[in-house]
């Protein structure tokens, strides 16, 4: 039999623990009294919501490639204002999703989200009782609430360094969620990391990072912030066994860990056999992540590596789950899945902040999904005429489409890439007389090596170190000047590339240093008949400056420098993360 | 010429005073290089959002009385996917709404309420240049942002009392919002009220407060928040005259003032004048709060009781507006108005919490109030049919409308209040003879006062005091046992009244005593041809209480006293404020 979670509530920060149910929550159970006057709840009379109905035009899951090109015309979606049907896990209307509600959710999308996770995302979570679930306002505001959840503030003007609490994270990593801890004070302490993702072992790897930690900066961290499936910037995936690793330190020192997996459902296992092929070497078996394991119902879901939670047997593992990559950033709705007692503190800190996403999003996503499951009398006399709401299959037939789009781009990008990590040195080979060399030789000298890169196993980013040792100008200039003046040329014609510094992933000093060394080239934005043509770009551009004989001209500010202010149509570029 | 506002950056949090701009953010620059490939952002392909067009039914403006009543059908809302404009201030299409942004909100709603704030709602906002608007997802979450940006936490176990903060509040109040607060560490400091509002001078008001503070309690409180214009609970609306002398006072003392104005737009000068006229009073005039002040070119706008930003010289005025009241609660979208430095901060704090909110529901509220702006021709020629949008005119008329349904339903609860404050004691008048007694002493046996209340001059609640003090139990029960019981009574047959405690809103302990002898009774929720019943009933429960003979039964707990988590239909039962 398994055990239950562990209480981790000596983790909670001080004002966690001094949150109570909201007093005006308290009163919820007294609605119930049949036919009661209701003189206590503020809301305002729903016949003064102005909308009668919402609509949309909704793909059908088979829009998106693989599997059968389904059809691109889209169905009908009706949110109707009243219910059809007084089951309030089941009702989607505008009178409930526009009215103030609790704060875990909108009931019809909260359950749905709550038995996809349970049954289906992590069949196999271990700890009695399996976990629970909250909506969020996305993933940065899930991070938010866990960060605010899990840490005291520290200010070092008034605090002692004893007090000072940490958060490890990938040395390479999503800066968007080390600004969210950092300026409570928090010690930010990243961890070594290769092609999948953080490392156990080895040195700055996790066990060698709090073994041999120095007290002198702080408590030991009891916090983790990772991203396993198509870690970003590096687009890794974390096996397993690796996961079994770390888990095991995180037992061993008391750590909860924060699972952030936006990119959960974009895994590309043929970016294994892609890359082997390239570089002819053996091809890997593919990965069996659920061997053994209880299904999921879905090949689809089956083929993912797991969560973390999946050997929770602890439930030290907060997982953050987003629609912004399966819907739309936009929707900014996600969810949190964690142990009940984690889920329920959060509650509180949802009660006195957002309280819960939009109505309009939440009955969007859920009628898109569910559809008007009134009894169908109700249905069709509300003349509605409601889609074919994509229901279980439908929605994981689109993950599984959505991940077919960005893997093709992936591959475009990829493939391209590989076939150009050297510069041919075509004056040297041509002024030379190949007689002169051996074979061996004549290689040697007229070929380098401007890059490399490991294929990305999931997510939207292609992580490239650049080899600056075999630029010409190496002995001149430092790795950091040739980074920004790399940067920087590639922004000017003909390539006008626009790539994510390595620097903008550096979560402390000394991986700032080394992430001098990487770009970012996420290949998800683009058209897909644009990849091809972009990444050719992106390589002319290190090729030309690869032969560059000077850094003139590169330390000038890009042109269209503009600020927001001064240009508010950058408010549309957005970058996400 | 007037000056710029006030440097108010000793009062942020050194959490925020951390705060940078967002990394990932700062490479927003680089977007408009035209015909750059853009490899950095991480944002999904647009083609992959699976909604083609978003689409409601939409109330005219003139669907609510008063005035000429309008055609009660709707309208239909399209939001197409692509923009029919390039002015990003104009676009509202899913392809922008859905797509990651920045934190000051969706631009076409954003400048729209920078516009209506500065230009109609507070036109006359003293100091220079004017302020700023950031898009929040409701006044709950621009509260807990303001209190992030101007507290720092305590901890008793750790920190000197010194540095602990406060924050004055009135001494019955919105207890969510103290809620927000209060697990911070701050001292929550209460201050003395009348039928209007906050007290400056006099026993407990706020001068006595800040000249009178003990520092054993720790820092003079340097942030409020207040309820200026429907009070909740109590319904009072502050005149200007007692603004500027608490404004004066903040001034003095250097405070912070959140003013927190859901119900800004349900002003009710009418109830002025019933008010006097059912109490026999002379009738005030009306109140003309703009005299001598550049208009906000309308009557209606110009009719409401102005906000503190409009005597608010220094810049010390942080104000939360919300859609939640004149849109619906559900939108989880409002908006923070205050100098451009505060308003930055928040941005920053924004970034790495919520972002922005959703864009359904952003989009949808722009489509309602601006339609599609662009080009005649682009809007034909994409066999768009727009509707009529409501415009700034439209807008101005929805709220009129609003305040018209709720004023009728508040004048039918007070009116019958009015008239049943008393119990009339026929047994004693039919038992005794008469002519024993002169008028006068008739008079003063047979009817007791059970309560008195004022009528609300804005809002959606009545606060009634309750006068335990005449209930022929009083010498033998306390009046909080009273308290309960008669909450207890309210809510058993035939009554069957929900009501909302006072000490629902008793923020520290010394209000709680008084607040026992309150109830607050919301007209908004119910159906208009309810509000006379229900009044009627909670009328005769009171009368009934009155006439009890004993307290039995009353210590019970009232029937189906279901927790959420047994009954998930108590989730759509929502209290909200």
């Amino acid at each position: 039999m398994s055990a239950a979670p562990l209480d981790l509530s000596h983790h909670f920060s001080f004002v966690s623990k001094n949150r109570h149910l909201s007093d005006v929550k308290d009163f919820y159970k007294y609605y119930l009294i049949p036919g009661i006057a209701n003189f206590a709840g503020g809301m305002p009379h729903p016949s003064y919501f102005p909308y009668d109905s919402l609509e949309a035009s909704v793909a059908r899951p088979q829009r998106l490639q693989p599997a059968n090109s389904g059809d691109a015309s889209p169905e009908k979606l009706i949110i109707p204002k009243d219910p059809q049907t007084t089951d309030p896990n089941l009702r989607i209307d505008l009178s409930s999703a526009l009215q103030y509600g609790t704060a875990g959710g909108y009931p019809a999308l909260l359950s749905f989200l709550r038995q996809f996770t349970r049954d289906h995302l992590h069949p196999n979570i271990p700890y009695a009782g399996g976990p629970d679930v909250i909506i969020s306002c996305g993933n940065t505001d899930g991070l938010a609430k866990t960060i605010e959840l899990f840490t005291n503030t520290w200010n070092a003007d008034r605090d002692w360094i004893r007090q000072r609490e940490g958060m490890l994270c990938e040395k390479f990593t999503y800066m968007n969620a080390v600004q969210t801890a950092r300026p409570r004070g928090l010690n930010i302490v990243s961890v070594a990391m290769d092609g999948e993702g953080m490392l156990a072992a080895g040195k700055g790897g996790l066990a060698d990072v709090l073994e041999n930690w120095d007290f002198r900066r702080g408590r030991r961290p009891h916090l983790m912030y990772t991203v396993t499936i198509g870690q970003n910037p590096t687009g890794g995936v974390l096996s397993i066994e690796r996961k079994k690793q770390i888990y095991a330190l995180c037992q061993k020192y008391d750590i909860i860990i924060i699972e952030d997996e936006p990119y959960w459902n974009l895994q590309y296992p043929s970016a294994y056999e892609m890359e082997a092929r390239c570089r002819g070497l053996a091809c890997p078996p593919p990965p069996n992540f659920n061997a053994n394991k209880k299904s999921s119902g879905y090949s689809f879901l089956d083929s993912l590596a797991p969560s973390y939670l999946s050997i929770d047997t602890e439930g030290r593992v907060v997982r953050l789950d987003t629609f912004s990559k399966t819907i739309a950033p936009g929707s900014r709705c996600g969810w949190i899945t964690a142990q009940p007692a984690v889920i329920e503190r959060i509650t509180r800190i949802t009660e006195v902040t957002t309280q819960q996403p939009s109505g309009f999003v939440q009955s969007v996503i859920a009628e898109t999904i569910l559809g008007q499951q009134g009894s169908k009398d109700a249905v069709r006399s509300s003349k509605l005429q409601p889609a074919h709401a994509w229901q279980l299959d439908g929605w994981v037939r689109w993950l599984e489409g959505l991940r077919g789009g960005y893997e093709r781009r992936m591959k475009s990008m990829c493939t391209l890439l590989e076939d150009n990590k050297f510069l041919f040195s075509e004056t040297s080979a041509n002024s030379r007389n190949p007689l002169d060399f051996s074979a061996d030789e004549w290689e040697v000298v007229d070929r380098v090596q401007m890059f490399d890169f490991v294929w990305p196993k999931a997510g939207m980013f292609t992580w490239i170190e650049m080899h600056f040792e075999t630029h010409p100008l190496r002995s001149q200039y430092s790795q950091e000047v040739l980074s920004k003046a790399l940067w920087v040329h590639l922004t000017k014609a003909p390539a006008k590339c626009l790539v994510g510094p390595g620097s903008m992933f550096a979560p402390t000093p000394e991986s700032a240093v080394h992430a001098q060394r990487f770009l970012r080239l996420a290949f998800a934005p683009m058209d897909p008949e644009d990849v091809t043509s972009y990444t050719q770009r992106f390589i002319e551009g290190v090729k030309t400056f690869w032969q560059r004989k000077d850094l003139d001209g590169l330390d000038d500010k890009p042109m269209a420098m503009l600020s927001v202010k001064e240009n508010p149509a950058i408010n549309f570029l957005g970058l996400g993360c």
